[in-house]
């Protein structure tokens, strides 16, 4: 079937490509032309600017927007004024789900039909599919189908989870009505906090291995640092690509972050090219104010999104407050490098 | 090659078939004589006591201790009465490996092998293969390899990590030679301490997604409840079986731990078999006292922990220290049910 | 000077009589009428109804609000009916500051002053004094000063922080203007914020003291249970009363919180009145839901908050999920008690 | 009554003084020669070697050690050759509870008394008491008395705990027998404990209130920047030493640690000199491995010594980790400042 797409970063061309290798059309439209007539290209209907998308497009028309969150709904007032009732827009970024409500229900006032779908695969999606997830109309859900189904990976070689026979679900082939408009984001929100958290524990695990040689290093003596007891126990020399590498076959850890992790370690075992400075883009923050609102407690999903800020030099402040509480109580002086 | 195994419990039994379905030998002990008569049905050489174990094999022998860690030093004990210097014995539970560090030596001095491996996999494992993470003298490790080899998943249909190309190494078949004795277990330590930051992820997700529709509830109104400030955001009633399920495809989160929740979801969705008291076996422990020792931050994985001790009711007194506080400031009086 | 009271709970009514015994005069009204009565055989002036209330204040009238937070905004809207352009009301509950930006705005456009004031000090506050962090516009502060110093502590005998002197600054004595609207309740909401975490932070520490005699308690022996591997340093009973007593006196977690819970601990030392399950009353959601916005790191005050809700039962369906887990993976069966 | 004190360091020296103030005669040794000699001049009997020391003594000597944790066994060993059978040796610096134990049966084989003594208190202690958890044989306790009552800080201004009456128990005056050997450095242990959990509420809390400004600043706009959604939220300057001191008068959170940081606040409100390397000293870490062989929660405790971890750059690894996965599924490049 036919599909608008606004927006061709790397997200959204990876999408259309997998869509036309699929056997649909895509019109397709971005702010840099060199963006549009690349993907032209590669086989899609081009569209300088929204109105010409909306001209090129039957209807009811079915428009993806793929573009960072903070412009969506600018996208949106442009593009509804070239849109006809009945047309569906799906964002398929990052949105708050709470924005989602918000527009669905300004959409849905002015006779059109609003969809979001979590989106899910990073840049391997275009090859692997994407977990899609999607909060819709389940009317609107179902006329999508087959553009969910091209875009998710399918049964693929995934053993079916037992219990599971017959025709396969929606969900084993990577996509999932959600619930009604919020339902796609507020999942994808909550796989991203999982996401946060997985990602932590690996971080945490491997750094604990780096540091078990610490018994083979000298010790400052000092009343500012707390002696190791035993160092015995700590002469270890791991080789972290080679540990990253023996789990992903047959431990309780094998996932896909793993398989990245043993990427990235093999590449650069010492990770020299990253600094450590860990961005965070929303979904986690987001997922904590729910867990609150909820009452439900989150301990390790807020600590791993913690470390990221401390990791940004966010809890300096604080750390100055404890150094000069100590030295006020205990005359401590900071140990310097 | 020929193996000795000494205890037929789960894991040993499994590890029994798969070696023999390899084309090992293997010779059996377990206290439980009914244990090793099914293995000799199914093939193996049995034999009633440690004295018959190691008469029956040749010499230098490698037995294969697979009992709780609680008896480790126990049946090594009296185990060694009966092998001669040279022979090897490998501990494949979960010891603590500061244990595996003193056994070591001592057999050492004595003249024998000791051998620490750390075996994830599970029940899945006479099957799936076990991940296997050995700390040993290197001769040693390489004269065990056949049966490493033979435990392990092998290459089997997991995509090579780029960069590995030309001939699998042991740890792209599931195996690793992790260091001398001791680094086995600590690299399954950490391994086991990873798995609980990610169940706990998992956990603390789905939680949240299961109180996704608190907006449909009534709230108690009076000063010891915060009010639900926005309900028309949490109206949401996921059908966890199914999210569970279409993360198993294309999304980030992808695991094995997901896979086997979503059998778990899909058998029960309400799990109303489990009443949520969560043990834990040790390395989740022993993790976080190798992480204070170096000093490096764990907080996801000292979280995942404590949310156990929590589930079994040992935050209890904690919670009446901060009843009685409020009740002091605040004349705050406990809800009641 | 004269101030209007509406709201004679605990902390209102408290609040009138240490007002009237620093010579201030209080026109009082509640929605129960004998709370009125008694308070005026206090001496204070009774009113019936807002009008009546309204009726007997000199212009520009000071009304202070002590009423729940959910109940706020309607006593507002019945009460602005009544009042003039320049009159002033006071919110000294603990509402969120962001419905102070909110009714100030609304309030001002109206012709009103709008202050809120965050209160602590419980119900010992009517001897104590109560510590006062008021957001309001500076000349409307300074009009109420005296009020704020009749409700303050006051210096005391608390000794001067070193580095001030000459005439005490309205902080020195328990009031301060932290900022324009909203600014009193947000300085309120990060001190509960903090009042959670150190509250946890001594629960904590007595719940550890409380298990040092683990080690004389028989241990089960199976594979669900971690051995205890040095039960000769946890053979202690101590006595938590005297504990709490002794650091009372030059240590340094000496603090109110510290009194408070050697009173509580001395009453009843199994704190056997209790049974665990904590409220929250709304600051500590709010706390970190501005330290999220703000991108600070803040482990302690959420695992304060985190560990109040699983006090309640919150965290049953994640530990659910975890046993669930473990069963499919090792086949581990939930101990029972 | 006679004591002999060994290392005249900040603690060492402070506490003489305090004892010879209240009468008490001193013998003194360092291994700085200075430091007795200026002791000497302050009144104390001056010993330039450890058998000089035991000479000056009378019997049974009673001889205080205030030396490093990491250098006591060595100075005990040293000791012991001078001193007689029925002699007592008081460690009151920062010793492992487990050391206490083992040397307490050491000594004791050998016919010495054993005291572990816990001093809080700090450089102020000289003036206002040190609060003393003592564990030891309560005749040996007894006989001790005269010199833990000089020590501590007495009844002093402190409000007695309600419920208490009659002659003030050793608890209220600043000192307790806290159990046999061990007991007064273990309870030492969680007060130190508890006091990194308070230390980081506050630091945590204050950290909030600095960066409420964050929403008149202008934030980047890309994918790797979390948008602030209201930013109308955070436009407060708030005057952090003001915020203290009012905290001190009246509120919930009133405490020394409060006292010491708005006094550290007042001098430096943007604490210049400080630059956020916070050490830990011991206690904080076992104090978690006390929480975990118990199985009691820590989730408050940890993250306070996890943050200081932190502080000095420990969590960098696990951030590279982060970024590298970050990189490997989303093509996300880290920011730079």
């Amino acid at each position: 079937m036919q599909l608008g797409i606004i927006g061709l970063g790397r997200m959204g061309a990876n999408m259309a490509r997998r869509l036309m290798s699929k056997g649909h059309e895509c019109v397709v439209q971005d702010s840099h032309a060199d963006a549009v007539a690349k993907m032209v290209s590669d086989g899609a209907v081009g569209a300088a600017t929204l109105a010409e998308l909306a001209a090129k497009m039957t209807k009811p028309r079915a428009v993806w927007l793929m573009v960072p969150a903070a412009v969506v709904d600018g996208v949106l007032d442009d593009l509804l004024a070239h849109l006809d009732p009945g047309d569906i827009i799906i964002d398929g970024g990052n949105s708050y789900y709470r924005d989602d409500i918000r527009r669905a229900k300004k959409l849905g006032d002015a006779g059109f039909h609003y969809v979001d779908c979590g989106t899910s695969g990073g840049i391997a999606g275009q090859d692997r599919g994407y977990c899609l997830m999607v909060g819709a109309e389940k009317p609107i859900f179902d006329h999508l189908r087959p553009i969910f189904s091209a875009l998710s990976p399918g049964l693929g070689n995934e053993p079916r989870t037992p219990g599971r026979d017959g025709e396969p679900s929606d969900s084993e082939q990577g996509f999932l009505h959600c619930g009604p408009n919020g339902a796609g984001h507020f999942v994808k929100m909550i796989h991203n906090g999982i996401e946060y958290g997985m990602m932590a524990a690996f971080a945490e695990g491997f750094n604990i291995l780096r540091h078990a040689n610490i018994g083979k290093k000298d010790h400052a003596v000092d009343a500012e640092t707390t002696p190791l007891r035993e160092p015995e126990f700590y002469q270890y020399e791991f080789d972290l690509p080679e540990v990253a590498e023996v789990w992903r076959r047959g431990s309780v850890v094998g996932s896909w972050l793993l398989d990245l992790t043993a990427k990235a370690l093999l590449a650069d075992p010492e990770l020299k090219h990253f600094g450590g400075k860990v961005s965070d883009s929303g979904e986690g923050r987001w997922t904590i104010q729910a867990a609150i609102d909820e009452a439900v407690p989150a301990h390790v999903l807020s600590a791993a999104l913690y470390d990221r800020f401390s990791s940004r030099g966010e809890a300096t402040f604080a750390n100055q407050i404890l150094s000069a509480m100590r030295h006020e109580f205990g005359g401590h002086a900071e140990k310097k490098d």
